[in-house]
């Protein structure tokens, strides 16, 4: 493929392979001019001959005359994650720069890596005399498909990610996708689609997930999809000036990562996105701790008539209106008695945390774009007694998190940022729970264009300034960040466990965004629902939680995330004690995790061991659908011998009319074990794993 | 007028006149529905029938179906402003609301205020159910002139105010400001003025000035002009998008400011705009104190090829670039050893402080608004020792000032600040001069845009908390905010004495500042040029200082600051200590200000007393012609014997060809004295008068 039909002038690239041999990577120059690249795994083709590019204002890198190949380099080395799913992840490639010349003289290196479990490449703009400032109108990235694989994926959005995944053919993508559009919709325009993009080819032997990996002075990519050519191309956030990114030479793009495996399993247990992300750029990183919490949250979801606001003054105005001589509605559970309320929950059931949302003044208010000022982040409403709560968690020794919410004016955030971090130090809170509800401010960006990748990135890295840890609300979907920012040790950027009281999340969501979402990073998905009549938000008709709860506790497992709310109320553990031992016990940090079993959408059972002991968990979730997990043990150490708590779907559990049945049983295994494990309709199981 | 023809439904309005009886105001609604207002001074028309209004998404305010005056109030009182012109400032004004109802029952007062120098009138939105955010389209308010009058006005711009002032009778306002538009241009489309505008009639009996006072949480306003119906509407700075302002009720705009005056030293006079502005909003105000400054400045603007930049690495990157392990480029006059010359040089002469501009790292690489990060506000050039540089000024006596360029870039100052204001005061820095040059960022805004009218604001109040004065440049014209913000000490907002070196300044230019944008608040215009032949900025041709030497004593007086700079070398000024003898006596701040003589663009002649003594200073400008001043010495303590030294134009000195003839000379004078003083094309006139 590489020599026939190209234009390639110079010396032409060799292949590139992974390490074991299975992936190939080949360049070319078309004949319209463009670099191309291609992949193939097992020697079959993933992608054709897809176009690589930028395009901008002062230099055209979408046409060049030379492509030549650099050196091919191996790199293999391993490294220990301050907190995930290993202790230790191998970071193993070989890499290839190919240096691009244009028509005009201008040079752009294309940098690809070959691993085992993937490829990625990413564009270098060197320093040289010709380029310096860059307005980017376009990257022409392409991944064109050589089969019509089954697509797993969101729509195109620039400012969110919380949508449920469509499964549909590429070819049949535009009519499964068939969105309304508002005036005022982030919808982009035509037909696109967000990453992590998770696909699969009919034969079962090749799942793949295209994202991208170390998003920093960019915009985050979004996929323009054209079934008929099953071609996918890079479509980069713009700015609302129509502008993608402003760049300087030299610069590196973030990477282009595609995950290759060929089995569902190899996709959730691919590191690739992490490994291509730099190295922690905190030295100290000691104050980072996994946290469990749980909050002053879910009882303003649940139709209890709740509400984040401490009045009725619907046009209260921070640092404005005099607060303390504002009536409470009576209806504001963020008060210093409902906070002890939780504090004792914490402390009582040795839970880290307790976060508490709507503390601070301006939620009556709900301006969002329209105010230049939404929140103070340093002025509590009368009814929250800062110092009062901080005392009494220290007492209790529960860790408090913090509530900013944004309404998405980041540049009002960052205005406060220095002293909305210094209040956090000064009463003792370590972790931050960000929100970004709403049209962003400054009004010239959308939650993913360049200026608002800059600002999560900022946050992240002033909280580390203040050793504060921060969880991210309706930010820009995560690339691995977290590597380099071990602190932001969070993120929600996608449709969440919040939803389940606004309709419900249907079983097969869960079991896929693993396959996706996750792929970037881990995610703040409050599991942990017991009670799943819900009264609906807002006015009206209720809800109804799309799950057993069995299965709540499997999310723990198969969602892995350092920071995990319980996040039902403690009235409702307290109904069910011996399911709320899991969410005690469970760990928030892994040694080593494996996938058992999986395909997306459908199920998936996974095996991890806890980082601090030799305990093992396993925990499987199923779609709507009933099924029977089998797991192997042979991941236990051969000999030893262990007790198996097993949390389980009643036989006649199901998550349309009995979510709440389950059960608790004790088994003895050990790494010769095989069992068969019943999971309902929209069903799970959690297993505790101990040596004797 | 008032009841003629109009729909006028309610109680019509009474006519609302100054303390004095000479200027009313009467209001109406017309034969369209639009509430109207008019104006007359000694009977005459000043405005015709002029429309009210706010139009926006939520609410029309420009028809009305009632407008009922509500009940006059007069206000009087004194006030003393933390510095200024004025020792004591009385505040003497009838006023009246005008309640306006729209067909569909929203509300909405028109606030007037009539003082013996002028009125001016404000829309308050007052809370009411039907209306809570506003999404601001249009403010229509009009000054229809009664006469075709002689403007003297700059083009309107989104961005800048830095333009000299045309001449021309309203009538022909389209011919003679005819200005080329570039694509990036923010020059206002169609035909528009920037205000502070000034009117004359050909009469002779009426000047007036339209402005605005009080400009906060709204954008800065512009006028259109019909030179056909001799008319003017407000012409409101939209963001990007095209919205005008975000609002909420109740909500307050600006005032629309008219002083009026029978003569040209009456609108030197006013002090209606201050008066307008609220009382200070800073309690302490101890350290607020005015300053007299030298700087690292003019050396780089006079082609001398020195550069605010430590390299020549021009992509440097601060927080990224080792800027310690890149090579001076031996051009940069921000460095230590040169910095303690102009210490030395401040302490030897009495000069408060020393301004170094190009001392932080950023000014290699003017990214300007392709750049999300353009300088580190508490990173300093590693060859500007902050440390050394402080010991050495406490020694000395001398005071520092910072400069904080942003490139326009507000967002990244905004999230710098709170960091920047610490380092200032670890530093002790009482001062910053901020620079605002270059689109701006958020990419959604103007300068004079609602964002970053809330900026300039912030700022100034951000500053206060570290107990920092503000002197910004390039900000938004001023609009009496130092009242408000007395630490705001001063503004550039026009074009100032950096021209000198860019082609110059025309004469008559510093001859119309003080009647238009010096009616909003001091300026920063760095008088003080002793040297008037100056390599020109940049490559090639010289460059003139448009001026005598004594016309530049002059300004200290005539464009009264509390922030004067001496603006050019010390060894231009060791060349001349006679003359630099008056930049060290001038004071910054008056007990009283009395103008002698004034004709917008002509002349200008003016006395004042000495805040802290009983020291009087006269002082005078022309434009490119001859004249001979007449001083009137009546203003003197009767009876009492002084000594006036006159710092005057020789008698050959000519802007053009022999700028630097001055001579000096001391007379005895008291309050009987009247004395014709020559000035010289171009030049100027600086008395000091001593009681004896």
């Amino acid at each position: 493929m590489l020599m026939t039909g190209g234009l390639c002038t110079g010396v032409c690239a060799p292949r590139l392979t992974s390490p074991d041999g299975r992936i190939a990577v080949e360049t070319d120059i078309n004949s319209n001019g463009h670099p191309v690249y291609s992949v193939t795994f097992d020697g079959k083709p993933v992608f054709k001959d897809s176009a690589l590019g930028l395009k901008a204002d002062e230099a055209d890198f979408t046409i060049v005359t030379t492509a030549t190949p650099g050196e091919i380099t191996t790199h293999d080395s391993e490294w220990n994650p301050v907190w995930g799913e290993f202790a230790t992840i191998r970071d193993h490639y070989n890499e290839m720069p190919l240096e691009l010349t244009t028509p005009d003289g201008k040079k752009l290196t294309v940098r690809f890596r070959v691993y085992d479990d993937g490829m990625a490449f990413r564009y270098e703009i060197p320093e040289q005399g010709s380029v310096n400032y860059l307005t980017l109108r376009d990257e022409t990235s392409e991944f064109n498909l050589a089969d019509d694989l089954t697509l797993y994926c969101i729509p195109g959005d620039y400012d969110t990610d919380e949508r449920l995944y469509i499964q549909t053919p590429m070819s049949e993508l535009g009519e499964n996708m068939n969105l309304p559009r508002h005036t005022e919709s982030s919808l982009i325009p035509g037909l696109a689609v967000q990453t992590p993009l998770l696909a699969k080819r009919n034969d079962g032997n090749l799942y793949i997930n295209i994202h991208e990996a170390a998003l920093k002075g960019y915009p985050a990519m979004a996929l323009d999809a054209d079934p008929a050519d099953l071609s996918f191309k890079s479509h980069l956030t713009p700015d609302r000036n129509g502008v993608r990114a402003y760049l300087q030479a030299p610069f590196t793009t973030p990477w282009r990562s595609v995950i290759i495996s060929e089995d569902a399993p190899g996709i959730l247990a691919s590191q690739l996105i992490l490994n291509l992300n730099e190295p922690s750029a905190i030295e100290d990183i000691s104050w980072i701790k996994p946290m469990k919490f749980v909050g002053v949250w879910w009882e303003m979801f649940i139709g209890k008539n709740r509400t984040w606001a401490y009045s009725d003054k619907y046009n209260a105005k921070p640092g404005i209106t005099d607060y303390s001589a504002l009536p409470s509605n009576g209806r504001h559970p963020a008060n210093t008695e409902n906070v002890k309320r939780y504090i004792d929950f914490a402390a009582a059931n040795g839970i880290d945390g307790v976060l508490v949302e709507g503390w601070n003044e301006g939620w009556e208010d709900w301006g969002g774009w329209r105010k230049n000022r939404q929140f103070l982040f340093d002025k509590a409403y009368p009814d929250f007694d800062v110092e009062e709560i901080q005392k009494y968690a220290a007492e209790k020794g529960v860790k408090m998190i913090m509530h900013h919410e944004t309404a998405a004016n980041a540049a009002d955030y960052e205005r406060q940022l220095d002293r909305a971090f210094q209040f956090m130090n000064d009463h003792n809170y370590p972790a931050v729970k960000t929100g970004y509800v709403g049209h962003v401010i400054p009004r010239s960006e959308y939650h993913s264009s360049q200026w608002m990748v800059d600002h999560y990135n900022h946050v992240a890295q002033c909280a580390a300034d203040y050793k504060i840890m921060v969880d991210s609300h309706e930010a820009v979907r995560p690339t691995g960040m977290i590597r380099t920012y071990p602190n932001w040790i969070a993120q929600e950027s996608a449709r969440g466990g919040e939803y389940e009281a606004f309709g419900g999340n249907p079983p097969e969501h869960t079991v896929m965004l693993p396959f996706t979402r996750l792929k970037g990073g881990p995610m703040d998905y409050t599991p942990g629902l017991f009670e799943m009549n819900l009264p609906a938000y807002g006015e009206g008709s209720e809800s109804k939680g799309l799950t057993t709860l069995a299965r709540q506790l499997a999310l723990y497992v198969t969602m892995a995330s350092p920071l995990q709310m319980a996040c039902d109320l403690p009235e409702n553990y307290e109904r069910f004690p011996d399911a709320f031992q899991f969410i005690r016990d469970v760990p928030l940090d892994w040694a080593d995790s494996k996938w058992l079993e999986a395909e997306p959408g459908d199920y998936i059972t996974v095996a991890r061991r806890d980082k601090n002991s030799n305990d093992w968990y396993v925990a499987g979730v199923t779609d709507e659908n009933s099924r029977t997990a089998v797991i192997d043990f042979s991941f236990l150490e051969p000999g030893k011998k262990y007790t198996a708590t097993i949390y389980e779907d009643a036989p006649n559990a199901d998550f349309r009319t009995n979510p709440q049945a389950y059960s608790i049983r004790n088994i003895k295994v050990d790494a010769k074990s095989k069992i068969k494990q019943h999971v309902a309709p929209g069903g799970g199981f959690a297993i505790r794993v101990k040596p004797n």
